[in-house]
C-alpha cells in the first residue's frame, strides 16, 4: 500500500516540498523511484516524524497508535489507513466523495476507512442522499490483496501447486485460497460477525451519519488477485426508480457505471484493477421487496479502497481538491 | 453429469435389471465401467428409449422436450435434469428431502431443479417448515462446473495462461474466469434478472409450495472448480433463535453442519466437492433486522446439485428410499 501511495503522489502531482519514506528495519535502505529521483527508505523512528506537515500511514493499528501522538505533537496531520482511530469520535472518518465536510473537524488525525467500506459508500451514498436507505444487505467477494502482497503471492503459489497436482500449503490464509473461497478470516466476535463485517457496519454508519442504519453483511474471500466486488441489496423508505438511481450514479464522483445488458457486461475485478473509479452497475429492481434495488460493484482494493482515498484526504489537507 | 450418475447408480447399489447408456453420436461407441462390466455408449434414438422403466436425463432442455413424449408413451418415467419441464404444472419438481410427497402426482415426467436451487432448498427447508419465511436475499458464488466439464477446463486453461503472463482466451464463458468473477452469464430478461436467478426464484417457490415467497437473488460465477456456495439472508415472520435453527439443521437429511467459530472454519467448496451432503454453517442472527438469520452453504453442484438428486428421485420411483 505504501508503494501504491508513492505512485499516486507522483501521478497526481501532489504539491510536495519534500517526501520522506519510512518503514520498518526490514525495508530500510531500499530505494524507491519518485519523479526521476531515487529516494531511500528510512527507519520509522519518532524523530523522523518531526517537521512533517502530513504523514500518510500504511501500517497495522498498533504501529499507528504508537506514533500518532508524536506526529500530532510535532504539528503534523496523520492520515491513518489502519483501524486504530476509525471509531474514535474525535477523529473524522473520511471518504472525500461522501463526507468531506467532516474533515474540517480534525484535531491532527484523520482516519481512512476499511477497503470494503470505501467501495460500498462511494456507490451507495448518491442514492442514500436522495432517498434514505431503510436497510442494506451486502455480500462481498474479496480479493487476496486484502491480505497484502503476501496474500496475492499465496494465491499465485497455491494455484501453481494445485495445477501441478500438489496439495496447496497455507501460510497467510487459514484455508486454501486457490480455486476455493471461505468466509473472511478476520477475528469473529461474540455477535458472530467477523471483524471485517463489523467494520463495514460501523464505518458505513459513521460516514453516512446514520448511527442506526441497519446493515447485514457477509464477507467472503475469493481467489481473485486484486479487486473486491460486492452484491448490494438496498431497501429504501420509498420506491426508487431504476432510471433515477442510474442517473445519480452516472454523475456521482468516483464512480463509473459499467452496464451492458445485451452483452452481459458488468463490473469485474480484472477491469477494476488499477482503476481509480469504483465500477458499479447491474442496477435493477428487487422484485422481492417494494422500494428495493440491487446493484453490483467492483473496485480496486489497493487504490480507491486504501491508498487513493488517503492521498485524496491529504490533497484536501494540502489545500483544496486537485 | 451422465458419468456422475453412472457412478452414483453403482455406489448406491441401485436395483437395476439392466442399464443402457445413451448419448449423442459424438460419444457413441465409448465404453464406461459399471460394476465390473464395460458398457458401450449407444446413440440416443427414439427406439433405444422403449422398454425402459426409468430414463435419467442429463441433456439440454431442447433434447429433453424432443424425447419426453417417446419415453412416456412407452410406459417409462423420465427424470429430467434440464429446465424443460420445471415450470410445467403437470410435472412435479422434486427435491426428495423437501417435497417427496409431490412425486406421487407424476404423469411420466419428474423434473429435478437447477443446481443452485437444490442446494438452497435443502438448507432452508428445515427452517421454513418450522417458522415461515418472510423473504430471502441470496448471493451465489458459482463454480465453473456449472458450465460442465468444458467450463472447468476453461478455468484451468485460463489460469495457466495468466500464470504464464499470457492473455487468457475465453471460449465457454463470455469473460475471463481465471482470477476473476462476474454476474452469471445466462440470458437476461426484461426484469433484469438473469435466467439462473429466475430459476432460483420460481423453482424455490414451487418446491416450497409458497407461490409468492419474496426472493432476491444475485448469481455470480467465481473461479472455483466444482462446488457452489451461497450467502443466504433469511427474514422470518417471527424471531428464530440461532440455537433452534442449528438444531433443526443438524437433524435434517442431506445436510452437514460445518461450524467451528474458534478456528473460523465453515463450509468451503474444496471440502464440499465430491460430498453428497450440502455443507451449511455460520448461522448467526442478522443484527440489521429482528427475526432474520444469516447462513452460509457450499454444495457439490454436480452431485447433490444435479446427478445425486436425480438418482434419489429414481430410487423412490424404483420402490422406496435406499
Amino acid at each position: 500500500m505504501g508503494t501504491e501511495m508513492v505512485k499516486l503522489l507522483q501521478e497526481r502531482h501532489f504539491p510536495l516540498a519534500s517526501l520522506k519514506l519510512l518503514a520498518s528495519e526490514r525495508s530500510a535502505g531500499k530505494l524507491l523511484d519518485f519523479a526521476g529521483e531515487s529516494l531511500p527508505v528510512e527507519v520509522l523512528r519518532p524523530e523522523a516524524l518531526k517537521g512533517q506537515d502530513i504523514v500518510l500511514g500504511a501500517t497495522e493499528a498498533d504501529v499507528a497508535r504508537q506514533y500518532a501522538g508524536v506526529i500530532v505533537e510535532a504539528g503534523g496531520v496523520f492520515v491513518d489507513n489502519s483501524s486504530a482511530f476509525r471509531q474514535d469520535p474525535a477523529v473524522p472518518l473520511v471518504v472525500p466523495e461522501v463526507n468531506l465536510a467532516d474533515l474540517t473537524a480534525h484535531c491532527g488525525i484523520v482516519a481512512s476507512p476499511n477497503c470494503s467500506t470505501i467501495l460500498l459508500v462511494v456507490a451507495v451514498w448518491p442514492l442514500h442522499r436522495r432517498r434514505p436507505l431503510k436497510r442494506l444487505v451486502v455480500s462481498t467477494y474479496q480479493a487476496a490483496s486484502g491480505a497484502g502482497a503476501a496474500g496475492m503471492a499465496e494465491l499465485e503459489r497455491q494455484t501453481r501447486q494445485v495445477l501441478a497436482g500438489e496439495v496447496p500449503t497455507a501460510e497467510v490464509f487459514p484455508h486454501p485460497i486457490a480455486f476455493n473461497l471461505f468466509p473472511h478470516n478476520s477475528a469473529i466476535g461474540a455477535d458472530r460477525y467477523c471483524e471485517e463485517e463489523r467494520k463495514m457496519v460501523h464505518e458505513t454508519r459513521r460516514i453516512f451519519h446514520s448511527a442506526a442504519l441497519p446493515i447485514a453483511v457477509t464477507c467472503v474471500r475469493v481467489p481473485v488477485l486484486r479487486a473486491h466486488s460486492e452484491a448490494v441489496n438496498l431497501e429504501f423508505e420509498e420506491p426508487f426508480p431504476v432510471a433515477e438511481a442510474l442517473a445519480l450514479l452516472r454523475e456521482a464522483p468516483g464512480l463509473q457505471v459499467v452496464e451492458d445488458w445485451e452483452r452481459n457486461h458488468f463490473p469485474m475485478p480484472v477491469e477494476a484493477s488499477g482503476q481509480d473509479a469504483v465500477l458499479v452497475g447491474r442496477v435493477r429492481e428487487d422484485l422481492s421487496c417494494p422500494g428495493a434495488l440491487d446493484l453490483w460493484l467492483s473496485g480496486d482494493q489497493i487504490r480507491k479502497g486504501a491508498a487513493l482515498n488517503a492521498v485524496q484526504i491529504a490533497e484536501q489537507l494540502a489545500g483544496g481538491r486537485r
